[in-house]
C-alpha cells in the first residue's frame, strides 16, 4: 500500500516548515505553489525600495527541498478545495490527498474599495515589489521632465497608507531615498523637496507594539522628515492622489499597507471564516469536521489565550510544525497536541540605525534594536547565498547611502507560448 | 549666449562615453534613454540563465553621471530625428540640438520572419533576459508535471539559433543548468536528459574568430553535451519547435541569437543605410551632409581598412570618444580627426573554465582564456557595487554549481496610472 499522500498548498514559511517537519515520515508529500520561489517577505519592502534585488530574498522551493526524498514540488495554482472528496482542484488538473495543509497566506484588503487597488498597490509578492520600485523611480524621472511646479510637486509626493510595520518600513525607506540616495541626481529640482506621508487610521503607528515604542517609531520617522498623520481615514484614492480627513493630497505614488485578508481559497473549504476572511480552526489547527485538513499561517484564525495569533512568520513556522506533528500523531495512532503559540517578539525598523523591538518583557529601540533586527533577519533568511548577498547589499548601502537596485525592469513581452 | 546643446540618444557604452568625454566642455548635454539604466550587455546572458541578478549588471544612468554638471539625463523614447530642423522628436515632447550623437544601438533581426519573434526571443534588454529566464525555468516546471514522455522531451529541449558569442554563451550555460544546477531537483525525470541544440547557418561557430578557436569552442560545447550543428538553415519556428535542414525538432524553448540590425530610429535620419539597417557614416562618424550629427556604436556602419568595425563594446566606446573629440574640435575651430578603430581583441566563454581569446596576434583557449574573460568583464563593469556583486555571484556558482537567481518574476500588473 502506498504511503498516505500529504498535499501542502503554499511554499511560504508555514508550508515549507510543514514539509521539512515531515522529513523521514512515512508519507508522500506534494507541495504546490503558484510561484517557483519561497519568498522572505519581511524584507520585501527593501526590494520595493531598490535596496535589495529580487533574487536576494527568494530561493527556488524545489531547490530548498531537493534532498528530502518524500517531497515532490509542483508549480500550479490551487483553485478550490473539495474537502468532502479530499481533492484540490488546480488550474490544470487536481490532487487527491489523505492529509491537506493549507498555507496559502493572505492578500490585500481594500476594505470594500477594490477600485483603489490599481492606484495603491500593496506589497506581498516580488511582482508587486518590482511594480512599486518602478513607480517610485519613475516618479522622480517624471518630475525631472515636468515644467509645471504643481505637477512636479505631485510627482514628488509619496503617500503610504497604513502605519503597521510594512508601512513604517516603506515610509522610512522612501524618505531615505529622497534625502540621500537621489542627491545630485537631478537638474530641475532638489530631491530633498520630496514629501513622504504616512497615514494611519488608528491612534498611533505600530499599534501592535508597546505605546512607548510607537512614540519612538513616530519620532524616528519625523526625524527622517516623514509626515505622520494618525487617526485619519482615507476616503478616496484615484489617479490624482488621495483624499484624507476631507483634504485632497495630490500624489503620483500611493502605496497600500493598511489591510490584509485571507486568500479566497480559504472560503472554498466551507468552514466558518472570521471577518478577515481567515479560516477559524480547531485548537490543533485542523478544520472543524475535517481532522485531515489543517490551515496554518496568515490564513488561519486561531486564539492564543485571549489574543489572536498574529500573522507573522514565526506563527506560520510554528503552525507548519504543528500540522506535521498532528499528522505524525495520527499516523502513529496517538492523540494530537494542541497548538501553542510562542511569541518570539516583534521588531520593526525605521531606516538607518533606527528600530523598535519588543521581545518578552524587554522593550528597546534605537541602534541596539536595529542591530537585533539585522541579526534576526540575516539569520532567518533561507540559503547561504542569500545571506551573503543581502549582507553585501546592506554594507554597500551603509557606506555609500546608495541603493544597489535602482533599476526599472521593463515588463517582459506578454506574447508568446502559453505559460504552464 | 547659452552653450551649444549636445543631445545624446542612448545611455549604452557609446552614449555614456560621449557624455563623459565632454566633461568640462563648454556645452549643455542632454542624454536621452528609454530606460533608466545603463546595461552591461556582455553579461546579459548570465541574467537570462539565472547566474546573475538584473541589478548586478545595470546602473542608473543619472547616477553614473550625477557629478558631471553639464549633463542632464532624461527618460524618454526618441521616435524620429529631423536632421534639417535639428530636432529629435520624443514620445512626449522634443529636443532641439546643436550637435547630436545617435547611440541607439541595434535590435534583433529575424531575416524577414518577424512572425518568429514571439517563439524565439532574443537577448538585448533586461526585460528580454528575464523573459528568457522565465521560459527556461518554466520549461523544467512543465516537464515535472507532464506525464506524456514525448511532450516531456519537448519541454526538455532547448534550441539556440546562432553560433556567435551570445549563442555559444547561452548554449553553454543552458547545458550547465541541465547537467549540474538542476540535479536532484525533480522527481519525474532526470534533468541530465535535457537536450541543448546550437544551430548555426555558417560553417563554424564563432565565425569572427580564428578557425582553430572555433574548433576549440565547438569541442568545449560538445564536452558540455551541447549538440552543435553548423551549416544548417532554420526554415520555420512556431509554438511546437523549429524546422531545421528539413527536420522537425520539437522544442518548448527556442532562443534567438542569429542576427541584429540597426534600430529603426537610424532610418529617420534620411542617410544611406547598409543591409543591416546601419547608418553609413563619414570617416569622422558624422552623417553625410550633417557634420553636426554623429552615429556611433552598433547603429553605425564604418570601415576599418577593408573590414567593417564590429558591433562590440570597445568599438562603441571608441566611437563615443571620437564624437566628443570631433565636437570639441568644431567648437575650437580645429579640423576633426578621422575615426581609427583599435581592435582590443575578442573573447567568448563556453561555461565553467572554458573560453577562447584572440588578442592582437595571440590566440589562446581554456582556463587561461577564461581567466582573461573574467578579469576583463569584472574590470569593465560600471560601478564598484556591481563588480563586488558579480564576483560574489560567480564565486557562489563556482563552489556550489548552483545559480543564485533561479527566480521567475511575475509580470507586474499592467493596470494603474499612466507611465511617463
Amino acid at each position: 500500500m502506498a504511503d498516505p499522500h500529504v498535499v501542502i498548498i503554499g511554499g511560504g514559511f508555514g508550508g515549507l516548515q510543514a514539509a521539512r517537519a515531515l522529513r523521514g515520515a512515512p508519507v508522500r508529500i506534494t507541495l504546490v505553489d503558484r510561484r517557483n520561489h519561497h519568498l522572505f517577505q519581511p524584507l520585501l519592502y527593501q526590494v520595493a525600495t531598490a535596496a535589495l534585488t529580487a533574487p536576494d530574498i527568494a530561493a527556488p522551493i524545489r531547490k530548498i527541498l531537493r534532498k528530502q526524498k518524500n517531497v515532490r514540488v509542483i508549480l500550479a495554482s490551487a483553485q478550490r478545495i473539495d474537502a468532502e472528496s479530499r481533492r484540490v482542484e488546480l488550474d490544470d488538473g487536481h490532487l487527491d490527498y489523505d492529509y491537506l495543509v493549507v498555507a496559502a497566506g493572505a492578500t490585500h484588503s481594500y476594505f470594500g474599495h477594490d477600485e483603489w487597488r490599481p492606484f495603491a498597490p500593496g506589497l506581498k509578492t516580488l511582482g508587486e515589489a518590482l511594480e512599486i520600485r518602478r513607480r517610485v523611480l519613475l516618479a522622480y524621472e517624471a518630475a525631472e521632465r515636468e515644467p509645471d511646479p504643481a505637477l512636479r510637486a505631485r510627482c514628488l509626493t509619496f503617500v503610504v497608507i497604513g502605519g503597521g510595520p510594512t508601512g513604517v518600513e516603506l515610509a522610512g525607506a522612501l524618505a531615505e531615498i529622497a534625502h540621500h540616495t537621489m542627491a545630485r541626481n537631478f537638474r530641475s529640482f532638489d530631491p530633498n523637496d520630496a514629501r513622504v506621508l504616512l497615514l494611519e487610521g488608528g491612534p498611533r503607528v505600530l499599534g501592535a507594539f508597546d505605546e512607548r515604542l510607537s512614540a519612538k517609531a513616530q519620532a524616528a520617522l519625523q526625524k527622517l522628515r516623514v509626515e505622520v498623520r494618525t487617526g485619519v481615514m482615507v476616503t478616496r484614492i484615484d489617479a490624482d492622489g488621495v483624499e484624507v480627513a476631507g483634504e485632497r493630497v495630490a500624489a503620483r505614488t500611493v502605496l497600500w499597507g493598511a489591510g490584509v485578508r485571507g486568500v479566497p481559497l480559504g472560503a472554498t473549504l466551507g468552514a466558518p471564516l472570521d471577518r478577515g476572511g481567515r479560516v477559524i480552526v480547531e485548537p490543533d489547527l485542523s478544520v472543524p469536521g475535517h481532522p485531515e485538513v489543517f490551515v496554518i499561517g496568515d490564513l488561519a484564525a486561531v486564539k492564543d489565550g485571549e489574543r489572536m495569533v498574529p500573522g507573522v512568520a514565526p506563527a506560520a513556522i510554528q503552525g507548519g510544525a504543528q500540522a506535521a506533528k498532528a499528522i505524525r500523531a495520527s499516523l502513529g495512532g496517538r492523540p494530537r497536541p494542541a497548538f501553542r503559540y510562542r511569541d518570539k517578539g516583534s521588531l520593526a525598523t525605521i531606516g538607518r540605525s533606527a528600530a523598535v523591538a519588543q521581545i518578552g518583557r524587554f522593550r528597546f529601540s534605537g541602534y541596539l534594536a536595529w542591530l537585533a533586527w539585522l541579526l534576526v533577519h540575516i539569520m532567518t533568511l533561507v540559503g547561504f547565498r542569500n545571506r551573503v548577498a543581502v549582507l553585501l547589499d546592506w554594507a554597500f548601502q551603509w557606506f555609500t547611502w546608495q541603493r544597489g537596485a535602482r533599476v526599472v525592469l521593463e515588463n517582459p513581452p506578454v506574447e508568446g507560448p502559453p505559460r504552464p
